[in-house]
């Protein structure tokens, strides 16, 4: 038996325009353009979604299509990331960052004819347009004043003038809520971007359990600091929640030096921030070496990796800040798990709490399994593959029926190894391709990396396994010692020695002047196994 | 184009299993038995929801009938409410409180077989008995020990024998989320209760928006006070909301005298607390007479009428306690809107804000229409009918082909009528059946009730249209003065000619030693109508 309850599709419009009505003179602060601070409200940046996507469907856009941008954080951007899925079209975030003919192979894959391009990504689209095979319209998101005088795209629209083209008062479609909305591709260390095709469905649940009570709670008297991109993890879903709650959004724009940031929060009075631990480090040595203060700033979100607990300390200490330990990657939406703090935790644990990846929020689930997919215990020290699912959860990726993602079941592989603890707790202890497996047992390369990035000597380490005759494999350890220093493998092995267990201790230590890095600054691991653990 | 994510249904279990994995050592506190406090945490709770609803299964209870419960709030109510709807059947709160024929006129009409009977609610059960039509099955909600040593019912199970025979392993079944879930009948002052069916998917979606960030955010530091019952409006959501953010729940059980609740709050710590405004005064008082304070509480949601500014600004003065006030009926699940403080607003006008009804959650609108059906401004003055629509919004009555709920758009009729702000906030100004349509203008029987119940000879106030050749209608105002006090009516339409419009006021005032009420404590108007409003 069917409830007799109304039945309306979940569409991301809805949250935009539920932000327009409730919290219509909250703004929207872009502070990365050229031509200074641009400030939009709720109520107008709503207007102009429904001037741009009535404009695009007036140009020939059709519903079903994919329209790629390629650009930073500002409203613009965020009107086409709004504009675009609203109108029943699906937008393809391409990510400026990554190396050009992984942009080029994206965009090819996902057939966009139309492609809006930020002025500061100009000269990249001009590289990059003899390579794309579909886009035939270029839109700068510009004002008629920033158009370029010239420029090797062929006729590009302008932004402003498309937009001015529009219907304020038109009113977004309804359709099945499963639909596409946004693509975005992973930066992937082996092999071409894979796809996560999110839909409207997925990602109004994710933002309403992201921003949820007790998860990371933000309301209409917060202001947000959000550098992480529109085009990755679509901007942690805050074009989503912000609306929604009612919460201010300040994007810095490209540059994200930590001075900056911290200039930033202070003067936009931000409340909660977004960034990864470098970050934090860099602005606590500022504040150390200059003075001043957070402003109002009371909790900040960390992701991307595992946060230093003596920095977390450091913000809560001396400058009240609370940490919040986001994990989750580009097959999750957004954030998939969040470090919880049971209530009666004592204040000393809270901490070493806050360092794990932590639990789901409701509507996902996680669980880690052995190499035959056997579920292995909830209690704090098996360790076995991490899978995860929810309804922000990748099922398959974009045009690649040759990789399975999902078992039958519906588990998602998320290729790490994980312990969960009888709270639930969730600890990444490596990446299953980075696993070190030894006499069937598993070394974790991560936590060998980071116990020799300890020793005062060493800048960087990577660790790597390499085939061995029999403990089959063993690890190798590679260093890039600081400028000026030169430890001996003796020394390190002896200092290894006090901080894990002695048959994790590698065979070998290699020093090199420097590690290979993917575009958005991961170690590239491949090249170094296709180096040194050839057989 | 549709999206790649993974697709699972929005169900009720998976909430209840997110507090036992995530939650798992959090309470629900059970005050209100006859044996004492009963503590039990979210793990264990939703071990007995597992095992009680193999066992019904395994009794022959089949996915998709109805099943009854007479209950006030406690664990073991708790957990049918849990149970029923998890294994794909549907729960009908029946309310103890109406009139025994209209709960067998309910009961009749979901042609529940099984029905969960409170000890408490015993003799109203056996008095019922005779009366319903369909109940072969009756449970008692006791431990052995408790069970009566005689009973007319027949041959009655013991809930806790019951559970006992269910498996605490099993796995919750996976069903279309638009399934029934829970059955509320209004207390309707017109004609025979109505019912409606709440499902899956909308409850799902009501829970994460009432406890959502900026709207009740509460989290897993919270301790709730309930006293809201599982029969009406589905708890105010607090059994989805809880495990689902780690609340701890505490329900009050039958007896809600201030004194009592009061020192639960105390006791319990709670930090949020929910309950009508007449509670909210007789705790206020209590304090002034004996001190004392309210020990952690920090936030209260009151409903069911506007809550007094005196009062609000009492809490906040001297207790620290913030206000929401939340608006809603059975028709909307529970919370359709609340007081929402836009940020910047001075201090000063914060509680006049909370006085109204305020916005809606993101997934539900309002709006207001002239007696056309035409949208009126949200300026803040138009006066027009209220209309409701969103996700956890009844669409039509249960078994009650004959009435109409929503419009061709979706648009719910609330009953009410109300004004609407240009921040979207709305205020309730009257039923639509109640108000006075004189020469084509509205005037409020509530706003003029408030008026008259101010002046200090009148204990209870109310007013009714009666029809005038002129004027189509006027107001009547109906007077219970305070013991030993006799205004006159002219010394009240002077004392009202400085609240009111010179045109609102009575043309006659009828002064009664009491006035009608229906069940659950409203003025019931329709006897006023036909005794003083006949033509």
């Amino acid at each position: 038996m069917l409830g007799l309850m109304q039945d309306a599709p979940l569409l991301l419009s809805g949250m935009l325009e539920h932000g327009a009505r409730y919290h219509g003179d909250q703004l929207v602060v872009s502070a990365g353009l050229d031509h200074g601070i641009e400030r939009l409200d709720f109520r107008t940046l709503a207007q102009r979604c429904r001037q741009l996507a009535s404009a695009l469907l007036a140009e020939g856009c059709r519903p079903g299509e994919v329209l790629g941008s390629l650009s930073w954080n500002h409203h613009r951007h965020l009107e086409v990331f709004h504009a675009v899925p609203g109108a029943g079209m699906v937008l393809h975030t391409a990510n400026p960052r990554v190396f050009p003919e992984q942009i080029a192979y994206a965009l090819n894959l996902s057939r966009a004819r139309w492609l809006f391009v930020d002025p500061d990504c100009l000269e990249l689209a001009e590289r990059l347009a003899p390579d794309l095979e579909h886009v035939e319209t270029w839109i700068l998101l510009a004002r008629p004043e920033d158009m370029p005088a010239t420029t090797t795209l062929p006729d590009p629209l302008c932004y402003e003038d498309l937009l001015a083209s529009g219907k304020a008062d038109w009113a977004w479609p309804s359709f099945d809520e499963r639909t596409a909305s946004t693509l975005c591709f992973t930066s992937g260390t082996t092999g071409p971007p894979k796809g996560a095709l999110y839909s409207h469905r997925g990602s109004v649940l994710q933002a309403m359990a992201v921003a949820g009570a007790g998860v990371q709670a933000y309301g209409a008297d917060d202001v947000l600091l959000v550098p992480a991109p529109l085009f990755h993890c679509n901007g942690w879903s805050t074009p989503y929640t912000c609306p929604m709650t009612g919460a201010r959004l300040v994007f810095p724009g490209r540059e994200l030096e930590p001075a900056r940031l911290l200039r930033l929060i202070v003067e936009e009075g931000v409340t909660f921030a977004m960034a990864v631990p470098t970050v934090w480090l860099s602005i606590l040595e500022i504040l150390r070496e200059e003075g001043g203060d957070l402003g109002r700033l009371g909790r900040i979100v960390t992701g991307g990796t595992a946060p230093p607990e003596a920095m977390m300390a450091e913000l809560e200490r001396d400058y009240g800040v609370r940490s919040i330990h986001a994990w989750g990657m580009t097959e999750t939406t957004a954030m998939a798990t969040y470090s919880h703090i049971p209530p009666g935790t004592p204040p000393a644990d809270r901490i070493a709490i806050r360092a794990r990846q932590g639990i789901p929020m409701q509507g996902s689930e996680v669980r880690i399994v052995d190499d035959e997919g056997h579920p292995l215990p909830r209690d704090g020290a098996a360790i076995g593959h991490l899978q995860i699912k929810g309804h922000w959860m990748v099922r398959d990726y974009f045009r690649r029926d040759d990789v399975r993602l999902t078992d039958d079941e519906g588990w998602m592989e998320t290729g790490d190894v994980a312990t969960i603890d009888s709270a639930g707790a969730m600890r990444i202890t490596d990446r299953s391709k980075d696993l070190v497996k030894s006499g069937g047992e598993w070394i974790s390369s991560i936590d060998l990396e980071n116990a020799a990035a300890g020793h005062p000597d060493v800048l960087e380490a990577a660790v790597i396994a390499v085939p061995h005759p029999k403990w089959q494999e063993r690890p190798l350890l590679l260093i890039v010692p600081r400028p000026d220093r030169a430890p001996t493998a003796e020394e390190l092995r002896d200092f290894l020695a006090t901080k894990v267990a002695k048959w994790w201790l590698p065979d070998e230590i290699v020093f090199v002047d420097e590690l290979p890095h993917t575009a958005t600054g991961k170690v590239l691991k491949t090249a170094l196994r296709e180096r040194y653990a050839k057989p």
